[in-house]
């Protein structure tokens, strides 16, 4: 069992996850918090078993995009709630690609509540906790100097490969991916790596036949029951051979 | 002088401007008003002799525009106040462009005020009351029905092109165009033309050397002379043989 008690340096603390320094200069520990906050940070609970859970979820679904050929940071899950991952400097940017009308998106724009987006809509909003995250479009993003326009392509095209490869495996386990959320950073050779979490925190998963919600969403919304809902989760996208071969 | 207190039929009546049926069916006659609004249409009120001025402005502007190969709306200022217009079907976006940081911009993002922006910043916002005109990106727009990315690619050429030809014209009458807000449409033929107004209720212009304020912004900020300011801007776009060749 690891835990972060030894000498390891806090690299960046964020709302749920930290990330500290590991022995190889190019690689960094990721630590899933039992922390869950909602609403720009303004509700707050602590859930436990809710790291142990996203740390499970994003390792599984970080091989299937690896073994579907997107590079992410994924290098393995070395124990419950802790990842070994690439180090890489991120892109300030929440890259999100919806699928399903809902949420955030039905206070801003006039799309009616679950209607179907195909093309899925990509928005892409400035991770800045001082301006609140604001919406970017492409103009604004290159003049802040975040990205370059190939950049933005780029990002762009590898979101809606994600998309793709997760819709179909969530589809063959009974769930629906209604909208998620990605962050990429540059590896140290500049190449555009998938960073950050692919975790119930994360995306909108409805389940297939009843559109029951299997997220966030249920925390949002003030029900009791959430870390049944994250390991309802879980059990459907985690196998019992991926805890093996995981060795947790 | 023409007034509208005949049988014309109003077909759309905005915060500062009414569009009224003409003769033909593919013409319409835009009546500038003196009304005044800012913040959403919280501050209000009516400056004698804006409407004049805006008409006489926008026709200048329109002129010089369609001398360089832009398709406007325009086709004659009838009198004070009423321009003969293209009947357009309205696309229901604020397309902006800036070259210098400043306004709403400033709130929203981690720009410098007064900061240059070459390229300029596009910003397309959708015009709806209801949902307070919010930003869009393009695959938004898309999804909403708004335009097609070929009809976004060309609004975006059309309003590169607008902000070159204007930028020099004015940069000659001593006024440096800060940001505008444009509106298109499309004429019988489906071909996508520039409607609405460039006024300085619809743009920022600054005295060149100075740095003064020439628009809108000067009723934004509560100053007491509005019009004085308006009839400045006038004087240094509209000359007098304008106003000969018009027969006004």
């Amino acid at each position: 069992m690891i835990t972060m008690s030894d000498s390891k340096k806090l690299i960046y603390a964020g709302k749920a996850k930290d990330v500290y320094e590991s022995k190889k200069e190019d690689e960094v520990i990721v630590s899933f918090r039992d922390d869950i906050t909602a609403g720009d940070g303004e509700k707050k609970d602590n859930l436990q078993g809710k790291g142990h859970c996203n740390s499970l979820i994003s390792s599984k679904l970080f091989e299937i995009l690896e073994k579907n050929g997107i590079d992410t940071q994924y290098i393995k899950l070395i124990s419950s709630g802790f990842m070994l991952s690439k180090k890489l400097d991120m892109i300030p940017l929440e890259v999100i690609a919806r699928n399903i009308a809902t949420g955030s998106l039905l206070k801003r724009f006039p799309f009616k509540e679950s209607q179907k987006l195909n093309p899925p809509i990509i928005q892409m909003d400035y991770k800045n906790d001082e301006y609140h995250d604001p919406m970017l479009n492409d103009e604004i993003t290159i003049a802040l100097g975040i990205a370059t326009q190939e950049e933005l392509d780029e990002i762009r095209a590898i979101t809606l490969k994600i998309n793709k490869i997760l819709s179909e495996f969530l589809k063959e386990k009974g769930i629906l991916l209604v909208d998620f959320k990605l962050e990429f950073g540059k590896d140290k050779e500049g190449k555009i790596v998938l960073g950050d979490e692919i975790s119930p925190d994360t995306c909108r998963y409805w389940d297939i036949n009843t559109l029951e919600i299997l997220d966030k969403d249920s925390f949002r919304q003030g029900q009791d029951n959430v870390m049944d809902i994250y390991e309802q989760l879980c059990g459907m996208i985690v196998e019992e051979k991926d805890i093996k071969n995981w060795g947790i």
